[in-house]
């Protein structure tokens, strides 16, 4: 069963990927079949408020803690869809709804059968998450991340994927948890991290698996800057306006010149996405995210706010 | 007239220039003609100092902003000239006479003719100003930018293409700011800035057009180190003499062997300025800058002080 | 004699390299001669503590100064080639047992003779250190330098070749000393410092050959993370035992695919290791190490302890 809900996830976020032109890659997202009906009646976990026609916020509401399920990646398409096909919108702010949670892991209890079924879609050629996440990098609108709560895995890699991350210094916390789960991260940290913040530090975060704080955040450049709670959704939304009140053209230029020297190739992305879904289908991940849902994962509270505890506690007894 | 301005900039810095051997580059920098005698009794903008013959200091001194006009390129590319054919010189620091500005941005006022006049010059096969600044990240010798005011546009370029920067705490204040004037950066920013503190801090920078503090400067890597304004001068002249009394060969390689992992190409920094001609001509650029002026930039000590809140101001209504 | 010594350096570390392929570097580590009988009677610098089967120290105990003889080369190799072979160990950390130094610099007074027969044994085809700090690099072993004291010339370039740093705030030093005594470094900070910190601090490090209070290294991500000394020793081995709990495969895929973006090729590695190599048999590294050794290097607590204030004093007069 364990086995069944890694595959769900492999194959929702294309397992079969061996390249940029394969056909789960062309068939990425839900379209008109029974899986479609499904998403029509979903809760949308991912809310488009229009501040201004130039500045948009898109809320993350899953609660009750922001799990990224195979539901939530035809959602999160759909809204980042609606963002390149504007012709105004010039700056997008991530934020959630959900306290104590930014945006948090891949659902593990999923059954298969829901997340199999995928539709054209994919720009890049990627499979649908590192997709997304290059069509935002690569998008002339500008991407902010304004973190409150876990931002673990996908969370994380969101915010990584943005053009700029600024965080709660009280309550803000990020971290690539996966190593602990057994299993790499796929939705970009190894090859965008590095980029950003250097190899040593990269490797202590990727290689810990443990939560940061938004001032270690902040000092690794994990983030842009971490502010305290009480200014952070105050700076955003001014940098938001003055940002959006730009021109629009001007924008697009920077971004396209400045992503030039600084983003990973499609490959690299394909081959992180390669070794994640390789992974996840070792023993150890099989392992260790069965005991992770024994334990409590994604019911309980304590476990997925202290994940690294219970991450450092799941390993195969022959690995110690 | 604006439009007139702006052609004027885009001349003087290089507006024909569409790849790195056409003529309008082989004629870099005055010379005999009627340009050259008024440069002749023009107040030098850029003064050396020899502290010792191997450590020298460059004054910008072109009060009351230290705005960087037409006439500018050709006395920095004077000294910088002189810089390089100087057979002892190690260290040159950069540094300001003008109390509050380190170096501003060019001059939006000046006409046409004074400056479509250039004869040969560019080593590089660049423009007047990205040759300058290429050459004097490529220099053997060591650039070290004091940042003391403001340096915003051109003075942020400047130090960037200097090989370190410390800023007085108190005093210093760093920008790109041109994206609030419509326009792209066209001195570096975009090809050296992410290269050096990572694409979110770089995207920030550029794309708020806002001003930073030395603090935030220094956590972001802007600059070197910040430090208390009464302890500047001694920690660089410290610095420089220290650099000035190492074996001059040995500086050489160090600066030779970190470049060549480090620097953008000519190409990139050729791409970078074409994005900038381009964008001055563009409608947003024409409006802003005017604006701009008809507020009192270049006038008003108010504008050139608080340059992003006017900047804020200036957009186009129908970019709103 | 002085020229002896720094020929004993060269050659120690493979002074006739021009390329990957050639036989000194194949004839890389001492084996069945003499040299290697007076290598089974040599006190071992490189200390393996088995903490448990998956996570090993390896202290560096050479007092009174931990300096780098050419008799350390074969021995750091030792226990790093003991790393590579072994199944299990999955985390490695390199601490000192000697109060006030971590890892210094070369041993400029061994003769000649000592350090010229070199066996067989280079993995990359690299000179004898470099090769050493590629292979850690690549291993899929992490490896943490926990730095207590100086870290200065190869005791720097250990830490950075490492995959994390963490110093003591009250009693790390981090420098690279080379440019002062003449000579550019060799062991990799030219093609590690700057992919990690930016070209600015870069620079000022090494053109400098200033010390780097951990405070100011934290600062720059020239280490990881500074901490109390007090906290230190518990910070890197909860952190080790966590990451050595991890399975193997997963540690050493995220290794791989962060070293595909993070890392100097070998070719890079080897002309930083080429200047290094005809940089010391220039006159001012001649004149330099002669002036260090006759002020009392490795004798005197004081020049060692002060380095930088003796490599500021020792340049040839015609320099000044």
């Amino acid at each position: 069963m364990t086995s069944k809900r890694l595959m769900a996830v492999a194959v929702a976020c294309g397992l079969a990927f061996h390249g940029i032109s394969n056909a789960v890659a062309q068939q990425a997202y839900p379209a008109e079949g029974k899986t479609a009906k499904a998403q029509a009646s979903a809760r949308q976990e991912f809310k488009i408020t229009r501040v201004t026609p130039e500045y948009w916020r898109i809320t993350i509401d899953h609660p009750p803690f922001n799990i990224f399920g195979p539901e939530s990646i035809p959602m999160l398409n759909s809204v980042v869809t609606e963002v390149e096909n504007d012709p105004k919108v010039k700056v997008v702010v991530f934020d959630s709804a959900v306290p104590g949670f930014f945006l948090t892991h891949y659902d593990f209890s999923q059954p298969l059968e829901v997340t199999t079924s995928m539709p054209p879609g994919a720009a890049t050629g990627l499979p649908p998450l590192p997709d997304i996440f290059v069509r935002l990098a690569r998008s002339p609108v500008v991407t902010i991340s304004k973190i409150r709560g876990r931002a673990t895995g996908v969370g994380s890699e969101l915010a990584l994927a943005s053009d700029m991350r600024f965080a709660s210094r009280e309550k803000a916390v990020l971290s690539q948890f996966e190593i602990g789960a057994g299993f790499t991260p796929g939705g970009g940290p190894m090859v965008r991290l590095p980029r950003m913040i250097g190899r040593g530090r990269a490797l202590e975060i990727i290689l810990s698996g443990n939560d940061f704080s938004a001032d270690v955040a902040e000092r690794y450049g994990y983030v842009n800057r971490a502010l305290p709670d009480a200014e952070l959704d105050k700076f955003v939304d001014t940098l938001a306006r003055r940002i959006s009140s730009f021109d629009k053209q001007t924008i697009a230029d920077i971004k396209q010149m400045v992503n030039a020297s600084t983003l990973p190739s499609d490959k690299e992305v394909g081959a992180e996405w390669n070794a994640f879904i390789t992974s996840v289908q070792r023993p150890a991940a099989q392992h260790n995210v069965k005991k992770l849902m024994e334990i409590g994962l994604q019911k309980n509270p304590d476990v997925e706010i202290n994940l690294p505890k219970y991450t450092g506690q799941v390993n195969l007894p022959d690995k110690k």
